[in-house]
């Protein structure tokens, strides 16, 4: 496939997008506004085939799940937490006084936190979601998550963060849940974190009701090469890219056909080998490889695309991310593979994928934040511009606006 | 009514909220998404009783309709343009470059703004949605309208903008022609300005589709004052609010029940001479007006309900407003109306309403930028956090992230 292909192939994934399925949720999510915790019994009992006494985690287990853990791990996620919070710190956003404006930031007081369950549990996406909310000040984090184990990893993962709010239930109903609140779990004011399908829905259709942080699909990354690369930690990049699930895909380009042959043979070896063969396999055949024919070219795709990550292991790293400007997260070098990304670096994992990364931005303690102006106009600037604001207001036949400007420069 | 029955009222009114019409936009957005210039037409004929030819407005009509404009509001237009440029040049986000940890900003590509319009037609809208996405620095502003007069006040606020690019279409089909792309309107990235019901639906539908900035209901605001205010000003400040349309509303506070009296004969004294009487009086059935018994009642109110707008009009507002959290904007003492922000203090008056100021803020120049994290890690620094990594890697059994991490610490 040529480089100039790719435009098509992202242009088909994102016209597919549909309504399929929304009225459902839509039903769901009535359902747990009028009848609350009865509906949230109803369909964990349906869709979970579980029936919890009660949906709040008793404190005793998040802390048992922690003490469960072998030192190593408790180590391993107490510094990635620290890791986390100490980046996140340096990004946010301060309050602004100039005078007659200020610009201030508040944290969110209420805010929900979607984990996935299930049989994969990701402690990481615990700490990528939760520490940037704590960073930001917020006053009460509850946690919603189909996870009925008693002890767990991602019960773990909270009890580091301190949570102590943490409800076993998941899916729309869970969304629903947070934005409306039940007798078990207070209305939230924002929610955020990854879900399937139809937490995604749900999320979409209480936009505005409730604050939402984005609207995430299947794992992509943009891998751009030069030929002197260390050819099996690519391979591996691209396996870790890969094993996430049989919807990820990898975009490999390189000014060089002979590299990138080379890595697809190298590819070939070694994926047998893997535990998650299955499941690289099938996301292998969403994977493109292509040599891009010019920077311009691959500029061009990279901003079109804005690719969840992109990941610039080339000699000229430096002239190409000084023009990219949108993707969900930028990793420069040899050093700084994604998977880092996904655990350590600082920045949150959580990412805009499928083109939203034109218009969003990777999760951060700045979407805990809220903000607004203060103005405090003085006499004499008010009385600069009353008069342009009254020219205004009469031409809208807003007379009273006009009145109560008229009235101050009496 | 008591300042402590407030909280009430506004839960209700939140709780209102439902799916009602939610169907019918679906279908809308639907049919647009796959036909799109022929649904365009069929809705605007049914919605709007109107066939335009072709749905850009000709460059003509733009400028002819600047030129109709007496010199004194071309004048006012363009100083209020200038003031909301200054001002959103001052909150402008920065990129930052810490090293290993990039941020960088950049202004979004397209942008859709929702004009609305029918008989009344506001160009400071105009210059609050638009002028801000100027000052981000983005490329192609698209502008939808239901404005079929070839002049009008609206076209000639977007020629002040140099705005080109302006469709004759409005309602939830305008807002999925910029969601999808058709024949004559471009796809954008982003979509942003108020509308109606059917208009706020369609955002929320294709919200994570495209960037949307929020949700916005009726006007508000919350007004407080000490006994030694001018009263008529406030009489004119709550009439100015009124005005807007039958569904806005005053919350009228104060610790002095006699001043609140005061106010109130002399709005009754006033009423019938103002032009817009009668949308004034429906609005002024939603208005209360209460004495609140302590400081602390005054601040736990303001930060439940986050008004859009709350002007503190009152000897002690430093205090009071280093208090308050959430709000769509605040405005401190007698030179700043709420008036003068609706058209020329420089914040955007596209504001958060009906409490979603608790977790959304003012339109702003930032809104038209996306961001994201650059990652340029050094050997050391990679070495000393591989090992947590790897670590969790493990426990999350994903073996291609620990390998992808292992071969760089070799």
């Amino acid at each position: 496939m040529k480089a100039s292909e790719f435009r098509e192939v992202f242009q088909n994934n994102t016209e597919t997008a549909g309504f399929e399925g929304m009225g459902d949720v839509m039903a769901i999510i009535e359902e747990v506004r009028q009848n609350k915790d009865a509906a949230l019994r109803q369909y964990t009992e349906k869709f979970d085939g579980r029936s919890p006494a009660s949906f709040q985690v008793p404190a005793e287990h998040l802390e048992e799940s922690y003490n469960a853990l072998p030192e190593a791990e408790k180590q391993a996620l107490e510094k990635i937490r620290e890791r986390i919070e100490s980046y996140q710190k340096t990004i946010r956003y301060q309050n602004r006084d100039d005078g007659e404006f200020k610009y201030v930031y508040h944290p969110l007081e209420k805010v929900g936190v979607y984990v996935p369950g299930g049989t994969a549990l990701y402690p990481s996406s615990v700490l990528m979601t939760v520490v940037p909310a704590l960073v930001a000040g917020v006053d009460e984090i509850h946690v919603v998550t189909p996870t009925f184990e008693e002890n767990n990893i991602t019960f773990a993962a909270l009890h580091i963060c301190g949570v102590k709010n943490v409800y076993t239930v998941g899916g729309a109903h869970a969304i629903a849940a947070l934005a409306y609140g039940t007798e078990s779990i207070p209305k939230v004011d924002k929610i955020v974190g990854p879900g399937n399908y139809y937490v995604a829905l749900a999320k979409r259709l209480l936009f505005g009701e409730v604050g939402i942080d984005m609207i995430a699909g299947p794992s992509e990354i943009l891998i751009y090469i030069d030929s002197d690369v260390n050819v099996d930690a690519i391979v591996y990049d691209i396996f870790a890219q890969s094993e996430h699930d049989a919807n990820a895909r990898t975009f490999l380009l390189s000014e060089n056909q002979e590299i990138i042959d080379t890595i697809k043979s190298r590819i070939n070896m070694l994926i047998d080998s893997q535990p998650r063969v299955e499941i690289i396999k099938k996301s292998l055949e969403n994977n493109h490889y292509a040599v891009v024919d010019s920077r311009e070219q691959l500029l061009e795709l990279i901003n079109h695309i804005a690719p969840e990550h992109v990941s610039i292991q080339h000699k000229d790293s430096e002239m190409i991310i000084r023009n990219i400007k949108y993707a969900g997260a930028v990793f420069e070098g040899y050093y700084s593979p994604e998977a880092i990304g996904d655990y350590a670096a600082g920045p949150s994992h959580v990412l805009p994928t499928d083109r939203t990364g034109r218009f969003s931005h990777g999760l951060n303690v700045n979407d805990f934040l809220t903000s607004h102006a203060v103005i405090s106009l003085e006499e004499s600037t008010f009385d600069d511009i009353a008069e342009p604001a009254m020219a205004v207001a009469r031409r809208e036949q807003l007379d009273a606006h006009y009145q109560s400007l008229k009235i101050r420069t009496e």
